[in-house]
């Protein structure tokens, strides 16, 4: 049995010895690894703790500031986060977690992420990543043919062109996000005159030189959280990004979009961007992109779309044509890490126009020196690993055919979830699936029977007293930590717009199946009738009320 | 044996597979990543070339921008990963790879990776990452207190508090300085009277409400290149980026940054930020941060140092002095992955006052709830993968005392190469470290023995020639695959602030020893005449000719 190593005592020796010898083969580390390689479903299962243990007692365990003075064995450490933190971290692959965007992950990214780490490249100069330079171009290639689907010759010319570039890998859609919207602000604020340019002299004189009294971002009310923080950062300001009306389908409605812009307008306030969203993050809904296309050709808007949530749909022949229009995006937004199934961290942001980042571009002394192939000199970060990796080995391994039955069976899930819950006698479907993503409530019978012909005033105490419910089921569901939906607050037009909070779920994880969703659906209403009894028997004379009135 | 996992059968149940059943034990895979546990150094050393291939030959490889419309074997493409990929990356964990931030890291590492890229969790949010919140938060509160010494029951006050926050976990150094220079922007032009400040309103409105021309943030002329990228990205702009001068250490010059300050104040422009440099990529050096600090208090300027590479040396006792004054800043970037020797993609900022960040603060239906303690609603960054582990390990198994081993053996090493240099006869120290890093060049004997004698014009000639010299040993001793220093240009007092390019090696890899120094020397003095000899001819009879004059 090979000696465990060990660090406990500090001497220089010692410390060399952690970079130069592995972990023995009997250590706690390597057990717990191999483990993991073995049946990594069993190992989640087996070392997370499924009931919720309160954050209160969690913190607990991480509340000392101060950095030990002495070092610890590894193989007690190992144990330590067994206990502590892999415990009581979310079982985000498991098949009954269908609140947010995780999913399980393929097997083979495990070693390969190891592979990767090991390597410990940095993608920000070829000096420290050479071939990992080349494969992140061919990487955004590969999405950006997914999206535009430009002749070959587009990409021998432009792929790997030092001074060009056809997007930007990184750690998600917000910084791929807050990218686009970068380079968009730039081109609209670009050198002209004597005024070179607002990435040198700044928004205030940029906004002098060109007559505006204010900069606007355009997007739907569904838009993400995000560009609230990229306005922010961008000097526009929240209220410079301008909510559009949508429909009872939660889709932009190009008229209100039009009349927006003219708004805007009228006040010498410059609408640089209209964003469309390909699957909202709330109810997974995609903006009508030809409309919005056509609107920005005319009004010389920036059009970006965030695809990324939906932007994998691309790789269907089957539903592909949901994202119609979004070849006419100027930019667009898709993480790798939601629906093709990468670790978390990996986001690109693509431009149709390879010259589109040059007003972004930067060099300096000792890296990104002028004419290198440096991928820094584009991206909003600096120092980046090497995930571009996962991505192109997904790509083969998985391959465009393969990607494409995940999807297609991920938006078949979400018909079935939908259409089991419409027959149900006490659930809600709010919104549809257009994608794998949906929203429900749990609607007990009385209110199912009577909603329809009740008066404002009366929708809106019961809407309360749903709200309640929703949410007690919903944080009662997590707690027992079996399952988890996750939940939002949308203002449907079946409620007459009010505040009303439901039951959010996507359903990309392929090893959720039909039972599960059928279990689902039974726990929230065992929730209900258990738990929930008091909140219940005051629905339901609310409606007697109502009804005997 | 056990079959290997086979995907190039496009069938759902084949799919299901990859995220069910792992690599077999006799797998390529499984192989491939056993070697690398077994021996990392060794891994790399056999897989990856040492030789230098065009990197016009490399792209070839990844040149295709079709994504495959079938899938291959993982045993297949993991063989094609190991060929053009891995064989052809760089060997950043090299003892002889000294020219950037890179180092080997300690194996333990590799394992925990796994888990947690296994564990796939999601900082945005506490329903995505439960226990590795408060983890996180714990790591931001070790780095505050390394840095700002609080009494213990500050920090039982603030790091688990929902409404505060000690700082950001963030994807590098980068995205740390630029969250800084927000937070320091937005309370610079935060909401008063009927303005509603900078995030909200935008820094067109802020401008005129506050009545500046401009916005600066000053910086001495050894600053990062991401300080431009933040400015422009900020809409301050490029030209508001002030370059302070630098003292013949490369030091910030306070005389100068308080003259610039008044000067931009003269023309109202509002310098609302000044940052200090601790650990200058360029040559190491530390800006006197006591002074800067001062200026900063009477000036109202937000202080903030950039350590993202020189802040490890904090955990020295023997060295942390060199930071004094870091204290008194209100942020601090510190990158994990260069001296705390983790994995590319983690850096953090730091600030003082647990009420800083309130201006960026940002909320979401669904997830960043008001008064949740998630992660997310105080990052520029959304979606974020759970590397405040690796810290929080680092911490536990290397300790303090580890850590200050590390760092103390470094600057000893970086002492040591900078006399053996000193010695040469046919070498020049361009500038001395201060931690552990130096810049060099070679300079042949006959300039040695002139170079003090001679005019500004034979000075301006002889350099230009020493530059091509040095530009060609560097890329030479980089094609040969053997070792690695990285090169910048510099304007060293000596040469009368020519422009000078300059050897740059940054000593931090503990592998690195005292002979691999000397032959880096050699290997230096041995390409020149070898592989430069004309040049060197040229350079001798110049100054032969200045000498008989």
């Amino acid at each position: 049995m090979a000696p465990e190593y060990k660090t406990a005592d500090v001497s220089f020796d010692n410390l060399l010895r952690i970079f130069t010898v592995p972990e023995g083969p009997d250590s706690t580390l390597t057990r717990i690894e191999a483990e993991l390689s073995r049946n990594l479903n069993l190992f989640l299962r087996e070392h997370i703790v499924a009931e919720e243990k309160p954050l209160k007692e969690i913190e607990k365990d991480f509340s000392n500031p101060h950095i030990p003075e002495a070092p610890t064995f590894v193989s007690d450490h190992t144990q330590h986060l067994m206990d502590t933190l892999v415990a009581q971290s979310v079982h985000t692959a498991s098949p009954s977690f269908i609140g947010h965007m995780t999913s399980a992950l393929p097997y083979f990214l495990m070693p390969l992420s190891k592979i990767m780490i090991a390597l410990n490249q940095n993608l920000v100069k070829i000096e420290t990543s050479k071939a990992f330079t080349p494969l992140e171009r061919q990487v955004l290639g590969m999405l950006h043919r997914l999206i535009y689907t430009q002749p070959d010759h587009f990409y021998q010319q432009w792929m790997h062109s030092a001074d060009h570039s056809l997007g930007a890998f990184c750690s998600g859609g917000t910084v791929a996000n807050i990218t686009a919207l970068w380079v968009a602000r730039n081109n609209a604020l670009k050198a002209r005159d004597h005024f070179t340019g607002v990435e040198k002299e700044g928004l205030y004189k940029a906004m002098q030189h060109y007559g505006y009294q204010g900069l606007a971002i355009l997007v739907s009310e569904r838009g993400h959280y995000s560009l609230k923080k990229a306005a922010d950062i961008l000097g526009i300001g929240q209220d410079g990004l301008v909510a559009v009306r949508t429909d009872e389908n939660n889709r932009l409605c190009p008229i209100d979009l039009q009349s927006k812009i003219q708004m805007l307008k009228a006040q010498r306030i410059h609408p640089f961007a209209v964003i469309g969203v390909a699957g909202t993050t709330e109810t997974g809904h995609i903006d009508p992109l030809h409309d919005i296309a056509r609107i920005c050709r005319i009004e010389h808007c920036h059009f970006h779309v965030d695809a990324a949530w939906g932007g994998a749909t691309l790789m269907s022949k089957t539903y592909r044509h949901l994202l119609d229009g979004i070849e006419l995006a100027d930019s667009v937004t898709i993480d790798a890490h939601k629906q093709l199934y990468i670790p978390m961290g990996a986001g690109m942001v693509l431009f149709k126009n390879p010259n589109a980042m040059k007003v972004i571009e930067h060099h300096a002394q000792y890296i990104l020196r002028q004419g290198s192939k440096d991928l820094g000199s584009h991206t909003l970060e600096g120092s980046r690993s090497g995930m571009a990796m996962l991505v192109y080995a997904s790509m083969h391994i998985i391959s465009r055919a393969g990607y494409q039955l995940l999807i297609d069976q991920s938006i078949e899930k979400a018909k079935y979830f939908s259409s089991l819950i419409e027959q149900q006698p006490d659930f809600e479907l709010v919104s549809q699936p257009e994608l794998c993503l949906l929203t429900y409530r749990y609607l007990p019978k009385p209110v199912k029977n009577i909603r329809t012909t009740i008066s404002l005033p009366e929708k809106t105490h019961l809407n309360q007293l749903l709200n309640e419910l929703t949410k007690f089921i919903q944080k009662k569901q997590r707690e027992m930590g079996k399952s988890f939906v996750s939940r939002t607050r949308l203002n449907p037009l079946s409620w007459e717009h009010l505040d009303t909070l439901v039951f959010r779920v996507v359903l990309a994880n392929p090893l959720t199946t039909h039972d599960i969703l059928q279990s689902i659906l039974q726990e929230q209403r065992d929730i209900a009738t258990t738990y929930a009894p008091l909140l219940l028997e005051q629905i339901n004379q609310y409606c007697q009320q109502i009804a005997t009135q």
